[in-house]
């Protein structure tokens, strides 16, 4: 049995409040159960160095966690003078899947950086980054289409991510803190709307897995992302 | 006539949510008019150690502002690699401001940080922190003296803070970020709920400012500081 | 009675030596009591970014503490890696009071950074910057001029600072260590030779202060500062 | 065609020279291809604050890449003043890998850091490095246990990681640099010696990826450990 | 010819000002002609790790240069965030000249910090630097032994240092920044006031230099100690 | 007797390896012994901002060890964030010195950078950066001359390091790092092929040295150097 009751492919509850500050150009607070974490898109009219002239749009995320999001205090990133390694491994994840959801051509020759910022922490912030941070991508997109900035939708495909893990012996759906500690296999799967793969990752902690495991964490990881994708349709429609 | 259509000495709105989020001690979003910080007070059996076996307690406060909480956006400061001075000095007055209404040794040799994280800003940032923050501290005391490990209640006093300032040469209350950006004479005032002085700091940007003026801005601040310390108590009551 | 033995209102003697080093277009060593304060300006043909091609020039501060200008040797903020909070605090302090004496028009596109630097220090080292750094404002400002570089005098009338607070109950005037480590409340005043004012900043200590303690504090305070400036005076001619 | 004219599931040569360098406990240069990388393991009879007194030891690694290991100098990050947030995600990757290959109870309460230094760069380092590292890992504990201060031996399995890529429409083996820098997708796979995986990381680069091709990937994958595991047997033996 | 018109064996003017600052347990104000430095000596009863237990003291230095010590205006370590190369190479031979000069075990264990700050600056400074840090150690190491905490006088001798250069082809003694800036060779020598040696360090900048031209360096640095030692025995005495 | 069981005036084996990486303009690897140093030297187009446009160019030079060249594992720099005094201070030198032996203008506006990594350590790792840093640049010099970049060969002259010390009373030459460890003074020499004199540093430690043991270690380095270029010249021959 799962700490929170939930049968083993069951998703925490998803609640997207799209608009929730105003003065980005997108912005979201996505709640995935207790890990609530503020998405918001900032367009720039400027683009990274080595994309100057290239006429190509360039989308970037920075990731950070309030020091009093989780159980104990944690250090302020700010006050330790630098992000810790774990913080620029997810803000890299965030930039590449979101990426990967765009066509950089169509987008024209700006930036759009993606902040996601933990409230909340519950497990699972990484992919809830990434699923309230493309609806914060897409709100700001529209805005762009609408002012005529844009005129081809760049936006490939809804991209989403869920993790899954093995907890107690079992394949589970979005683990929460209490399953995320405890488990021996844990993965992240970042995936389209359509159901391709953008990222995989797992990891085994404490114990290795084998390739069936795996088979039945991707088969659980698409259940979670097309619920994912209906919740980030509803939040955006 | 100011901006937003108020009154000379009229506040914009006051909301305040106790238990916005769930780890922390005692937690707040405090939203005055568009300014909306989020504020925790986060117990920890230690202090720092200068205090180490006096039997007192400290008060502290961090500060911080979501990249994206402004009208464009600002650099990350855990990116950047430091507070700013800014920042530096306005989490200085936060903790110098609340801890001027404890009593050190009633809280006992434990500290408190009280974390200000700016999630939209619209001038008063600072004020909103201590106003806020305030009363996330008197949430966290309130548990720790429900669970016994306080007796004596340490809180002296309500705190809180108001900006005023001089706008297009009238003294106005509580500035908005359309006028904080304009006005020749900008101030902020921290108060107790007994109307006694805890920190005033008031400057010239552009103009000068007189004597008499500064006692507008004081007779100002006193009403403002009156209705905040209403709505503190409305929160925890 | 005070541990100097002055009287409440009475100043520590104010020497400053104009010249003191030779390289800064302006220099002064002040010397406030056992406060000593070498404060330089320096002129440089450039502006901060949000100023080029303004017209306008820029006063900007910097402030330092030797190790050992105090009673136990600090650390080193080179050899730290950051300026603490405090010294930033106290460098941007200095920079808008000084920038309040000053015409940015009649300066011109061009940039005088003030180093206060701390040999010594017995408490009030950020007014004794600030009085000082005016007098090196002064001396650079009229090495400009008399270079044809200014037409029109940019320096719209003196800036001086002094601090008064409430030491064993009692409103004193230019606080040294002694009374400012004990001091209830402690305010830093800075005002221009007409009596108008740039900056208060007044912060209870332990204990909260009322409405007419704060009005001797600044009656004191014009006190002090009329003798500053006539200090300042004397040293400029 | 693969640029190096390599059959699809084709590993480059692989050379691992234990004892490369004198002073560590276990140290080996590790060639594949154009890829070399120095491995060193240092034994510390000291753990991280979270191990003490649980009898329990540490891996961890670290991993920099010499200035001019790649085909344009790049930046060091000791003068740049901070690890770069893919080194800090490598050098993470590495430390987990190496962890799940070791029983950290029977090892003892002591550290092993394995450092893995980039000489030079053509593809695949961090792969290199976690194959070279368990080289470097196995010595150190070769000398601890010879010397008596370990008595059973802690490490399970052999662990060993490979890169493989869609180059070119076309899931191939071990990418080098030409590869790599091309591939619409790359995955790192880190198994042990008997087949069982420690973690997956695959990512879309340009283009998404379906199950099927991430079977293939897995499946060349698992061939290329064959090899290095292999390899490594060789080198300790 | 030099640019100051001095023979060229001659040395600057010297003065030391002993007690320049109250604070300090030793300090100095020298002037080496424009070269001032500000040298004080503080001992504290601790030492660094690698010395606890041992009963042997230690003597270090830091070194800083005020921001306009020069003819324009350099900026300050401490806002830049970090010492430059320069500067800590200095201070590591300002430590390591005046440990030559004491005995660590007569010291016992307590260490004292030697903080050099230029003032103003016209070559010559890290020589400036170990001469009047000396004097402000024995000054400092006076006071110890006067408050009975040192019995045997652990100063072993006189520590004095001159830079000589091959300016405009001849051999000079004690190079201003005017000779300095322009010479083909250019030492600093550091020796005892027995005319033994602690420190040679000659470095070509531009031409190389042989071996008789660098035996008349060190005549004229034997010279200039001579003079210096007296300067510093007349200090103290 | 020497711990090596060298006679007084007697070289470690000097290996130099060239073209070890295959990136770099030139790449060598030193070993003095145990001593053992990857030298690459890279050329840029670009010159520091001092140098635009003045058709001069640069030679630099960079210096780290890697965290297990050393008996015990030292803290790697980039995880300290910062390069260490000694660090600065040796590759300070290296640059100096290979500088000294460059004519920047027959060079051209473009910058070298020499990159001398330690690999292994035993003693005497900056006098063979310095050695193997030379054989590195000559190598780019070759590769630019050759590809008609450079016109006029502006090597002017071998440049070499070596160390000489007073190890048990007795001068000798090449300290390797049990001698070092225990001399009562340590020189470093850097000379040209011609014998000119390019950089002296010796120091005492422990214990002063006079003129004639100063004149014998000059010796020993003398005839140390004539080694060094031997070998130099039988590598890039």
């Amino acid at each position: 049995m799962r700490p929170s009751g939930r049968a083993l492919d069951q998703m925490r509850e998803i609640v997207i409040e799209p608009g929730f500050t105003k003065h980005a150009e997108g912005s979201v607070l996505i709640r995935c159960g207790d890990t609530h974490v503020l998405c918001t898109a900032s367009v720039e009219e400027r683009v990274p160095p080595f994309l100057r002239n290239s006429g190509q749009g360039w989308v970037t995320a920075e990731y950070g966690m309030l020091p009093r999001a989780t159980n104990t205090r944690g250090r302020r990133e700010a006050a330790a003078g630098k992000q810790s390694g774990r913080t620029q491994e997810i803000q890299r994840l965030i930039g590449r899947s979101l990426r990967a959801g765009i066509d950089q051509q169509a987008l024209g020759e700006r930036q759009i950086t993606v902040d996601c910022d933990v409230l909340q922490a519950d497990g699972g912030t990484r992919c809830a980054s990434i699923t309230g941070g493309w609806v914060a991508l897409r709100l700001a997109v529209n805005a762009l289409m609408k002012a005529g900035d844009v005129i081809t939708d760049p936006m490939l495909d809804h991209v989403a991510a869920v993790s899954c893990g093995i907890y107690a012996g079992q394949p589970v759906l979005d683990l929460d803190y209490a399953e995320d500690s405890e488990a021996g296999t844990d993965g992240n799967f970042v995936m389209t709307g359509a159901g391709r793969m953008i990222e995989l990752q797992a990891s085994a902690e404490g114990a290795t897995f084998g390739q069936d495991e795996f088979a039945e964490l991707m088969r659980l990881a698409q259940k979670g992302v097309d619920e994912l994708v209906a919740a980030q349709r509803a939040a955006v429609s």
